[in-house]
């Protein structure tokens, strides 16, 4: 079965020549399915944030999508690359835990099979050399088994979770977007955990927010809502909580980045 | 009927994560329509930015292309979405005043056609959940009137325009491209009227430019053409007068900005 | 003949509006070739690092497909646009010497044929009038002859060539990736050369590098084998020595930048 597309994403950077050359070995083998780029500006070997990212985006992709995902500080050793078909999607990725949030209910392959690879093989570049040619070649439908055999050690890492409790949650920032929104680790699923609710008001009544130093007083659900320049809490359009300033940026407000603590505690004596 | 490519501008940021979820949504709905980038390098929120590059960048699209263009920093509000048809073009976009430049003479629809929005609707993230899906849904050959009812007081915002008298023309700098060159709203037709001439050499001898307390000398046809360093008047590529120096960057030498007033003026009596 | 695709280059930079107006003209006239960016950071006005990033990405390229590469800096000049054909690939460039690197046995055109351009033809942006609407015809299947007569005096430039002799290269830094690893012009063949292997072992062994001040001991195949904030000598992915830092930036360690000399001598005696 041939892919409706394939995504790509990777730490090269947006405008890399690299990506033009993973682009033109791609064509050679799968001229007729397009190539959608993700995002290439995750921070240089950053496996963590490329994750957050994926687990954010693949519920986008139409179904059949293969999925190819490059942060690979460890090219050219002897750590694995990986497939890894979920329902409805394949994934190709280096075996590093970049896809770990998909790896439950998943099947899972080594690729080894390297008759499916770049003529050559550098040692510093393997998403030209075998990963985006394997993609390829996934996508025009050839079965996933042909790429190697079936692994069940894939390679995890912890991606930070927020700790939950009836009445707190402890998180972090994860990334900030253009508009300076700070991104968040806590989902909203968590913020009805811990609170029992996800209605707005009630939340700007009953709960606050700290994040680093700065406390914040309220929850809005859209930019338009809000005063200008007071930050403010709202479920982002992932689902997960962000801190925003209208028509201004929250990560300058807050002195914001990745990694600084988000805590949302409830008035209401527990 | 179908339409030959959908173009796409948003102030998101090239390479940002948003505009792949939006290209996933939108080949769920038209996989073989082109979807391609205008620019998504508008400054946060610039709505007026965002005008001036669709009217410089609309002759060249193909007859029957659809347009989709979102800065919309009153997502989620009440605000509305409108679809305008021209002559030869279909726009979307909210109705905060992007779409001025088109209104005269169009068509102009409220969308609110919710079996054409995605399954779930955010509050934060339009483009994704109503605009792109909308704008696929047209580009596969939906008559327009389905997206909504008609409507005539689509929001109007002031581009601002030059002002124009036999010889002295006042304007602004509207954004300066990466080699430093000045792009103004002084155009062409504008410097017939005030002036009787778009031949360079004349102005050369007749017109001076003033670009904040600098004064430029000379117009020249094409770079080749200018001495080196020294800042000079051409009529640029769509058609607007520019500030430019040869092999060196205009923006700098001159330290103007978007904003930055730009006189011409006669050297002769009037 | 279609093209399976034509390739970009340019010093526009990414996400510019002058792509946008390129590739809306392209898609008039081939609206089922695909048009593959290479990259469009090349620094302004930089012909030579063009040159460069062609000379390494064109190996890649599908055979037949077609390349337009516009830094242009006397664009509206008397320069001439050429057309070069080589055994596999089509060319269109401004005649400035950016295809130097594949004039050899090439076949020459000069591109004067005004009605494959634009209906109107400015003085600072032929990419949009002629080069791009060119190549789209010529992608097409349009013979190569109908853009002009044949030429054989097609400007020159001098790359940048290491001076190799037993045992010594004296070579420089071309450029840096976004992760800091410097390209040099230094070549696996002109090491082969110049100390009779390219194993990297013997390499570490008997070779030194000197980039700047900076010493540099050792050589690996991948930045895995190296230990972490210590630069070293890397056959890089278009087969040039690269200076790497493993999860860091050589650029940054050495303070190396396009320019900085690059030379490797044997610690035996000659």
């Amino acid at each position: 079965m041939k892919a409706p597309a394939v995504f790509f994403l990777s730490d090269f950077g947006a405008d890399s020549v690299y990506l033009c050359a993973c682009r033109a070995l791609f064509i050679r083998i799968s001229p007729n399915i397009p190539l959608i780029d993700i995002t290439h500006s995750i921070p240089p070997y950053n496996i963590t944030a490329a994750s957050l990212i994926l687990e954010d985006i693949a519920p986008y992709f139409p179904p059949h999508s293969v999925i190819v995902a490059v942060v690979d500080p460890t090219v050219g050793s002897n750590r694995r690359i990986i497939a890894v078909k979920n329902q409805t999607l394949t994934f190709i990725a280096p075996d590093n835990g970049l896809l770990s949030p998909f790896l439950d209910n998943a099947t899972v392959f080594s690729v080894t099979n390297t008759s499916l690879f770049n003529q050559t093989v550098s040692s510093t570049f393997h998403a030209r050399d075998i990963m985006v040619p394997v993609a390829a070649h996934i996508a025009s439908g050839m079965p996933l088994k042909t790429v190697g055999a079936p692994i069940t050690d894939a390679v995890r890492i912890a991606i930070p979770k927020p700790s939950i409790k009836k009445g707190k949650i402890k998180g972090e920032v994860i990334s900030a977007d253009r508009f300076g929104n700070l991104i968040t680790n806590i989902k909203e699923e968590n913020i009805i955990k811990a609170f029992k609710t996800n209605d707005l008001k009630k939340l700007s009544e009953e709960v606050r927010i700290y994040i680093g130093m700065n406390r914040i007083e309220k929850f809005f659900r859209c930019y338009a809502d809000a005063p200008l320049a007071q930050p403010f809490g709202t479920i982002g359009s992932f689902g997960r909580l962000e801190i925003s300033v209208r028509e201004g940026s929250a990560q300058e407000a807050l002195k914001a980045e990745p990694g600084t603590s988000v805590t949302l505690f409830s008035l209401r004596k527990q």
